[in-house]
């Protein structure tokens, strides 16, 4: 069984540096590329699909609200029309790099207040399944792995998208398979070798542990892991190790 | 031999309109349409492309410098490289759109400042020409026909883009076959009889005469309307018989 | 007993106008400027503040979240910190054009869904009231006249802040005192001839009758005008001869 | 003879961080803080004057054209009244933080492509100068110290107000006073003896050797540094310790 390690990529802006795109592509399998409408820019997408190619890479596109001051973390109301159309015009211009550099779009994977909206509001995942359909059914939809896939992968099948479940392997889970709120002091495990443990057990055996200690079954298509956080380059790499051993 | 009439469209900008698009758009052949760094926004692509599909029109692309307060009128110094990298961002936008409703970008024409530069700066010129070759060497390019279209025309075969010529009916010209400046006070023709009489000149004999009276051959394969001035839906009614006859 | 009418003004962005600032303004008494987060620019407030002044109307404030695209229509979540400072940042901006053209900021309208907000969530009121109360207390602010119009006053007199109580003449009110939806099909009364009959009632009594017909006591320093609507102008005029007759 | 050091502070916009602003604030006299229209936003502006504050540093606004992806490096053509306006609009939101956190808006200083266009279009100077006469003339405008300061005072006088006269110690200047191009390899200097020994020379004899030797007189009121290059901090440190000797 094949795990991924995807990374937020390509959310630099102008002139501010975000992550260490270049040190990092290396180690990843997929590149969750911004598109400008929280982060990134026109050149910084250019620049960022041709690294991704580079070192083949596949890449997503990583579409978020229309918000740079609050990088698209902030969730804000629209219209299923207004997320369709959103969504549909950062795929398209990341598609365009992606041509130009000879790779192309594969996944969807939305930022911020539009993922966590995705996952919580039927209607906005809807918007984003019927925008991916209408113009591309080869393209997936990168979803958070639950205990509820069953039922998110039922809607995405009456849309013909084939959705990839991600699992966060440095947060806890509560017993029913849902993220511990960033609220609680332990929703981020920072402990490095209990990291790579839970991903190893993810590996063997498709399982994580819940907080309580209860063993969880989860789909994984993929780990997100974090490329602007501390000692992220070092850390990546022993995930890599750990994944392609 | 077909002229074609082309019209800048979609250029209104969340709840702000500009233009006359839905009733405008029955009586053009090619709508350039704003990709949301001058005018525009992703609600209002996806619905003007929709329109120029119900009425069969071509759609083009129409991009412009990143600069909404300023409408992309302004020329705001850019890199090659940057140059490349919004032209090629805005037309997979408007390319998506096109896709999700049945069309495709078939030119693209620079807007405002973008397209002064375009025609005054050959290295504007070849970014642009780079761009759209690097993408899809079946897209064309829009240029202002004028007695360089020669020079223009060796220039663009090198990136293998056939160039498209468009003509102001309704702006007087100087004896070497530029415009007269806009800064004159006979820049413009207000008179719509003497505009329709150049109309059909450039039908018939593809000619148009200059400010002192001299016959200029011009390259024509569309003309240029407006539809935010007043009167724009009636005399663009008027064009479309002429043309059409 | 004098009621003011205030009408939304200075929402042009760039090239595209919105409202007929020029016509209307000799007709209200106060103008909510728009301050360029959700509407205006930096020019268009210079020439707001300019024809404010000329006709002797008085400024107010009408910050918004920063969302252009959406007209600030929409709520964004922001913290307590992101709302002071939104709220001191096109006070800011506002007051130095108004000194600039010998006037100043009497007021403060917050703009939409930061209005909607600031009504509906105490702690983005009292960011607001933080704000005015940190820079200037004698700017006071705008709400919605509603039966609870003594539990807001109780919150800021905290602030030493003085409000100003508005209602909508043009909108049905519910037994209780609040609005009727927007999503309701009677929420907005387009009879011109009821809404003058309501205004003289304000007047003269202080009070409006319930969608029941249930007579209402509320508050009332100003009366909210719109001049973006259908037969705006003529509208205006008419409720401005009565308010002052 | 007293030199202040200045240094452009306030650069983050949103998740996106620049500079040191934190450990350099100590060590200047002046900060130059955007204002949200080439950097900065309203939060960032609100702490950058409360950090300013802490450690009595002067508040100058550094406002810049409104382009956030260009960083304001760009020249944006506008009208004389355009360049007022976004000034004013500008000085005005970072005043607001001034006097909330019991400080003033002392100078003003452009940034970028605007500073650039002040020193080399009069009518650029002078809208700027009409700007900050307008609204307060008490508020200074710092230039870039030449032989042609008497020129630029000359004007300045016209509008009564105060010029400052920057030097950028790291910088070549040729014989004629002016700075070497950037696009010279020798433009900048990179030897940090030779920068603190030329401020030395500033200091006590008010004078700086051109590139090929000749002893320039420059008037100084504050040199410019970088906080946002390799050992910015350690460098001003050393800088401020020299000036304060």
């Amino acid at each position: 069984m094949s795990i991924k390690l995807n990374c937020d990529m390509g959310e630099s802006f102008g002139i501010w540096k975000m992550g260490l795109d270049e040190e990092i592509m290396p180690y990843i399998d997929m590149a969750n590329l911004a598109c400008g409408f929280h982060a990134s820019d026109a050149l910084t997408m250019n620049k960022s699909v041709a690294l991704a190619k580079k070192y083949n890479v596949t890449v997503g596109a990583h579409p978020g609200y229309q918000d740079l001051v609050g990088f698209g973390r902030r969730s804000i109301p629209c219209t299923d029309e207004e997320i369709s159309s959103i969504v549909l015009y950062q795929i398209g211009a990341l598609s365009v790099f992606c041509k130009v550099h000879d790779t192309y779009v594969s996944y969807v994977k939305p930022h911020g207040g539009l993922y966590h909206d995705m996952m919580n509001k039927e209607n906005v995942f809807r918007a984003i399944l019927s925008a991916i359909s209408s113009y591309d059914k080869s393209i997936n939809l990168m979803i958070l792995s639950s205990p509820k896939n069953e039922e998110y992968a039922k809607i995405a099948k009456g849309y013909n998208i084939t959705l990839l479940y991600e699992v966060f392997a440095d947060r806890n889970y509560n017993d029913d398979g849902s993220l511990v709120s960033r609220s609680e002091d332990n929703a981020v495990i920072h402990d490095e070798k209990e990291v790579i443990s839970r991903v190893k057990n993810l590996k063997e055996k498709g399982t994580l542990n819940s907080i309580s200690g209860k063993e969880l079954a989860l789909k994984v298509d993929a780990l997100c892991v974090h490329g602007d956080t501390k000692n992220a380059l070092e850390f990546i790499k022993i995930l890599r190790k750990e994944i392609s051993a």
